[in-house]
């Protein structure tokens, strides 16, 4: 009987909207930020990091730092200075960040975890981990609402086209009956690029934003499909790989 | 010189999103709610009704009422009890309403035309009106910023869907260089729709509500391009057709 729950998929385009879209507390939150911040937390965990308690402000990031914390701060694409890392996933994969506890803060996406932080269940969905990611959703028995960090509230391509891998992959599992608007249109966009996926973004902003800080080599990471299975999933104040979270909880 | 400004086009996915996208002051905004009440609206300055006033509350409309005013108000799709007209553009093409002024709050529409009200321009789009809406567009020196009504502050097709064919007709012309990611993505969706608008809609979420309502034929009204060439434009508390504007500012 449990097994013919009806889920709903749906996605919020932007932060702003996540009161709107969270009516329903039976679900998992995925949050999207593909340039960068989510595409360098997973790269993090794959590197094996053991915490990364995101973090809101420039402020609170200084006050983590001042305590002897590594941190990570980006602003409009760049390192804020005086900080050792940004949001580059390059930066995310050194050896010696092996185990270590990091902070972070970026311009949309550690805000959109904040923002839906009180979610029942909250995971980082990039396309480095997107089969992972579906894996994960197809096990929950619950609703899926995929949040776009976007670009301070707007609309952006890149993570919507994500959010449309994701929904292309669960509508193949008639259990995911619930299509939103949002989310037929966000595969449809997906649909319609993913031969392509670099060439179609071309076009957008943030894509353009990226190319005039030279961070074509980020792009390019960024957009590579499933290259790693972890899923770090957010519990308390940090975001835990998932497997290691389940080890820990038991 | 003042020819060659570089225009910006955004598509705003919910009314609850307008201050995000609302930073520039010098542009058109475009409420779209074709399902029903943009159309709707076309339709009525079609017939030849002078001027609607749109009012946010059905307590505010009933007080209109109460003036003998004639009142439209429409709540999930029906008409609310005690009132003559709901939001079907089959009930303002009766001659009778030639000169009149009308009253109307609807679900999404009107709300949409509220949180709007402040801009410096603002008209009404629908399918019906298309060409209409794009020809004024280009004449405005400005940026146009296409506000979808969505339901209850969601993302929906339909209103997406007419976004998208407003920034195909656009595009065309050199000097709307701006296109927002969500432009470009409101264009990719109707690019994929546009051959058979309704049967791309049969599943969307709204689409079925009408459905449901036994409102197919409303429905294939609302879909048809380019039936009149009416724009109706706000102007201090309410809309008014357009070139009627004109003559009266003259």
């Amino acid at each position: 009987m449990i097994e013919e729950y009806q889920r709903k998929v749906e996605v919020c385009y932007s932060p702003a909207l996540f009161p709107v879209y969270y009516s329903n507390k039976n679900c998992v939150v995925v949050v999207i930020d593909i340039f960068r911040a989510t595409s360098a937390i997973v790269t993090a965990f794959q590197t094996g990091v053991e915490k990364i308690i995101p973090v809101a402000s420039v402020d609170e990031a200084l006050e983590y730092k001042n305590k002897g914390y590594l941190v990570g701060a980006e602003r409009q694409g760049e390192i804020v200075k005086g900080f050792e890392l940004g949001n580059s996933p390059f930066s995310f994969m050194d050896k010696s960040l092996k185990g270590k506890e990091l902070i972070l803060t970026t311009t949309n996406g550690t805000k959109a975890i904040y923002r839906a932080a009180a979610a029942d269940k909250l995971i980082i969905g990039s396309f480095l981990n997107l089969t992972a990611v579906c894996n994960y959703l197809q096990r929950q028995n619950k609703d899926v609402l995929l949040l776009c960090a976007g670009w301070r509230d707007r609309y952006n391509l890149e993570d919507s086209l994500f959010a449309g891998a994701v929904v292309e992959i669960l509508e193949k599992n008639p259990v995911f009956a619930g299509m939103s608007d949002s989310a037929i249109a966000a595969k449809h966009l997906y649909l319609t690029a993913k031969n392509d996926l670099n060439a179609f973004l071309k076009v957008s902003s943030h894509r353009k934003r990226l190319a005039r800080l030279d961070l074509e080599r980020d792009i390019e990471y960024c957009l590579q499909i499933d290259t790693t299975e972890v899923v770090p999933e957010f519990m308390g104040n940090g975001l835990y790989e998932h497997s290691a979270l389940n080890e820990r909880v038991i």
